[in-house]
């Protein structure tokens, strides 16, 4: 689907004439969070953020489709900024889909709206793994740092903009099961019966995705998070084998300054002291996890991202603002917490509870951070 | 569909000239897991036993449907003692469904083979709340009742009974999304929304679970599990408020004898410790825990029962006798250790994996009993 001309006028129009002159971030307070170093209040975005849920997000999306949403750095830069706009968040995230690096690899997929991705070819053998390509996402992916860049000096240092890929284990899952899955059948046979098939894919990905994230650094993003979307589909041993072992990889090969780390392992209630040995700055946590017992175990070591259950933005805004302060008050005091959903946002919320969720994060986190901001007075 | 009457006399001459003599089963040590008492080996059974990966199972449903399956007792029964014969598990699970409950209510469903069951309405108000009756399972559930009764007489004595029920939060979920979901956007939009109206269901459910569990144990099972599929879903709290306490209601309300109470909640990774305070003799767990730590926790009030990967039998027999190794010995010494998977099995696994599975655990669990044979012989 092409867009028309007048379209993309307005594009450029609405990403030129503003300079990239902003170094640090006016609003830093994210990054300061993700470093716990004192904040005068708790920092707050949303996981899928630049989504449906966004009549305007639907409308630019109606006129093309989502692959070419992520191909085209204006469109994704677009939509990147709308919630910073509309939803009032602290970070923006750059737009686009964990699996365009299997894309760049030589895997193609079609996005079902219905089903979500769907490979043609999923990796069952040797024959197939052979198939793909090593990527220089420089060239392979340049369409997301185009993105990146345009999206840096849009924002024009208003917030941090994050960068983020699927963890090597996730993206495997994909590539395998070809398809969404229940059972997860496909890659289980795999890591069972030909674990060095699988790791011999894993060690392919955590290269790309480290040179992935090193160049999104480079391009120009201020934080960076890994996806564990199925961490949590294995056992503790596997989860350590298959997918914490690439996660480190990862983390110790991105080429980066003071940018920080995000890893999210959904459903990986375990482990949690190893993930925070990762050398992630950050661990996000679903829903079911309770912030202030898991911050007694590693908030000494890292922060702590999250977690909303999703489904509360289906709620009334009293309920919101109730469920909001229960989780700040979980973490208590400090900095070290960048308030967030458990998991993305689902895309029949309306946008009015995703703003009043961000409003009431402002609101009620000030009082967990006084000592932070007599620490800054000092 | 119509069975022919060939096949049913051959059910009946399969049911019947077995006098129903032994009052404690043969093979007890399923029960005496549950209580803790010293075993010679390590008890084990699958979830899902009766099912789709038999053959004999098939063949069977190739004849019928589902649903009439579970209202026909000589059916019910017939696939009941199937794994029993086939896979040589330790206790039998009585053939069923865990939405009889909803559909003696009145709530009508159809099983579709690729999205399981369906209702045709689903409850969302008060008004749908309001069509549901009160169920007494003597009278409404009668075809669970006969098929336990034929299947104790058909056991023979050899391997205990187990009877099931949905847990009510179980039950209402399924109620309320109508069918499978993803994101239970419906009964999360209920609790958030009108909470009042799910505790008034919720507290139907639980008195229907408790009766129907106490109708069962009255007709003859030795046991019976607390299925909590979706407990998993929730935030600790929801959970706590939703889901643990209606379990602990339902226990209390059980009219038992010795039979013991197994609850199994998927994905609660958390509040264990409440788990094992709510009556329950075994608590279930599913792969992603480690058997030996949460023994470390509740092991003193509870046995547990679980918890090999269901995928894990996709694999070669020497991986899986590694993994049941594993298992094994992650529970360590002593009896409280009931083997099984963490979720129900699979319907693409090769059954000559699951006797295998049964047989390992046979083979391997003995070194982990000296102590307990010692006992005995005392």
């Amino acid at each position: 689907m092409k867009l028309d001309e007048k379209h993309f006028d307005e594009l450029e129009n609405n990403l030129n004439g503003r300079p990239n002159l902003a170094v640090k971030p006016e609003n830093d307070l994210f990054l300061r969070a993700c470093k716990k170093l004192p904040v005068e209040r708790t920092p707050v975005w949303i996981m899928r953020q630049a989504g449906r849920y966004l009549p305007e997000y639907r409308a630019v999306r109606e006129k093309t489709d989502f692959i070419t949403m992520c191909h085209t750095p204006e469109l994704a830069s677009l939509v990147t900024i709308q919630p910073v706009d509309i939803i009032n968040v602290d970070a923006a995230i750059i737009f686009s889909d964990i699996l365009v690096i299997p894309e760049a690899m030589g895997m193609k997929f079609e996005m079902l709206e219905s089903r979500g991705p769907v490979f043609q070819r999923p990796i069952r053998n040797e024959d197939d793994a052979g198939t793909l390509n090593e990527i220089d996402p420089i060239k392979d992916l340049k369409f997301v740092l185009d993105a990146v860049s345009l999206t840096k000096k849009a924002l024009n240092g208003r917030v941090p903009l994050i960068g983020f890929s699927g963890s090597p284990w996730t993206l495997l899952t994909y590539m395998v099961e070809g398809k969404g899955s229940k059972n997860f059948s496909h890659i289980k046979r795999l890591i069972y019966n030909n674990p060095s098939l699988a790791h011999k894919v894993l060690d392919k990905l955590a290269k790309a995705v480290a040179d992935y994230l090193s160049a999104k650094i480079e391009a120009g993003v201020d934080a960076v998070q890994i996806f564990d979307t199925w961490g949590g589909i294995l056992t503790q041993n596997d989860f350590e084998e298959f997918s914490l072992y690439y996660i480190s990889k990862v983390i110790s090969q991105i080429k980066r300054k003071t940018e920080p780390v995000i890893v999210f392992s959904k459903g990986v209630h375990y482990k949690l002291d190893r993930l925070a040995n990762t050398g992630a700055d950050v661990i996000g946590l679903d829903w079911t996890m309770e912030l202030g017992e898991v911050k007694k175990n590693i908030g000494n070591k890292v922060a702590l991202q999250g977690n909303l259950d999703p489904t509360m933005l289906y709620a009334g805004k009293e309920k919101i603002r109730e469920e909001v302060k229960r989780i700040l008050s979980s973490f208590g005091e400090g900095s070290g917490h960048i308030f967030n959903l458990g998991h993305g946002i689902l895309p029949d919320v309306d946008p009015e509870n995703a703003k009043a969720m961000v409003q009431f994060v402002k609101e009620e986190s000030k009082i967990f951070h006084c000592k932070d901001v007599n620490a800054q007075n000092l």
